[in-house]
């Protein structure tokens, strides 16, 4: 199986994982199905989008392969079926949730990479598909974004860039960088949610007024 | 009169009447008369302009005809004058407000088609016109998107363009299919805030982590 | 010294300002230190962005000028730093904010002015590059937008506008116009901040349905 395909196939497992992951925190603010289906789309699919509408890149994935908008949505409705089962899996979902993380990070570094973008952009780019999206899930849900806030979310997006950048500038196979990025960007990941790693905080309590 | 005519004058009056419903909804949240007058703007013209970008349409709506940019703050405005008498115009204001959402959701199902899209993305364009606007206004005023909760918005929005859809696709008579679908869609949308009729809402308590 | 370079220079003061004060609302919501330097970014590139892909004109300042997101960014660490000193400092900051406040106006209405847009279009693209940044900052910081309640801040920028667009098209002195609009525009602001000045608030407290 080439790269290209097995990117293919994780880049699918991990909407299908995103929509469902969206699906428990519209549950969680009750929702009702129309909202699961939507936030589920918007979650998957989000981070790609702004990353496409800021380097102006037309047509958006979505709109080429309109049957990603049925894939997440169908996915999140199908969250509701199995919600009660879905704690026992909460292991399951936080790996695919890691693995979706680093997947959507390369294939946005891929796509910065083919419009020959500056090093800087290329690793913003990685970081707006891979965490994007769920910083729209938690705006829509009313909540100061996990992102800002959690275990190395968008720290293992920018480790796995700046490697996957790197290893590409040191003229290394291109096919080792990108899945040796993914593997070390996806361990950091689930080290930092296995011993509760988090950037250090800024808590600030005064108004400038 | 043409259709191209009534549908546009439904258009003013859609934008008008979004606007002056942002207005009370500015108003709940004491923003100031510049937070009405750009709640106003955001909310009438926002579907549309999300709409575009999403599809990389430009320029924008407002951008090519700036004076719907006076239109809608100065109606948002001008509710603040009639704002005692609302509540005695509320029945009005949600029969506009489901007009407004079938004359949007046709307008961007006419976009879609027009740049020959797939059906899908169709749906969608009518649909994210038509609701994102409220979106957008729910956010600004830090609110769980009532788009998500309420009574068959989306779904109101996904029917109709579903009919509009399958009568073009049947050959049926322009027009007529147009008008039967929001004709059909506004029927739904007051039977379902009559009845309170409201898709079944998916409840979670737990988290994954 | 040119008056560009003098913009320039005015301009980078001001997204470093932004930036820092973008910090301390990050600080105020306990965000780790990815967060802090994001939502630097994202409130001091935020607005020109929003302008950029509504007026579709790409690439978008930052991704011509990827450094633009080290400054930003880097400007916002070094406010943890310095955080117990930066009440001493308001005064300060408050006089930046403003500055950048006008700065990012003129720039903005200087934007649409070299794609020829209508006048009304001039004004929003320099409220849009003015204001926006900080509704960015406080939607991921979930508030209701500060523009929509406080003291005169998006009227200062509309007012600012307009004092630039009429002297352009009273064929005034482009250089004097620019300046002149800017300083009108700088001295509003903290006589506002000053005296308390702020626009009427629209209080609604009824709901339609």
């Amino acid at each position: 199986m080439e790269t290209a395909q097995l990117l293919f196939i994780c880049y699918i497992i991990a909407i299908v994982a995103e929509a469902m992951t969206a699906a428990l925190a519209a549950g969680r603010r009750e929702m009702d199905w129309v909202g699961v289906y939507l936030l589920g789309c918007i979650t998957a699919l989000g981070g790609g989008s702004v990353r496409d509408v800021l380097l102006g890149r037309y047509p958006l994935t979505w709109v080429e392969h309109p049957h990603y908008l049925l894939i997440t949505g169908f996915a999140a409705l199908f969250t509701i079926l199995i919600a009660r089962y879905m704690h026992h899996l909460r292991h399951v979902f936080l790996f695919l949730d890691a693995v979706g993380l680093v997947v959507f990070t390369v294939i946005g570094c891929n796509i910065a990479m083919g419009m020959n973008m500056p090093v800087i952009i290329i690793i913003a780019s990685g970081m707006i598909t891979g965490c994007m999206g769920g910083v729209l899930r938690d705006v829509l849900c009313a909540d100061v974004p996990l992102l800002f806030r959690a275990e190395l979310y968008a720290t293992v997006s920018i480790v796995t860039g700046l490697l996957y950048v790197t290893g590409e500038w040191l003229g290394l196979p291109h096919d080792a960088v990108m899945i040796g990025a993914m593997i070390f960007g996806l361990a950091l990941r689930l080290m930092a949610i296995r011993f509760s790693w988090g950037m250090p905080k800024f808590v600030y309590t005064k108004t400038l007024h």
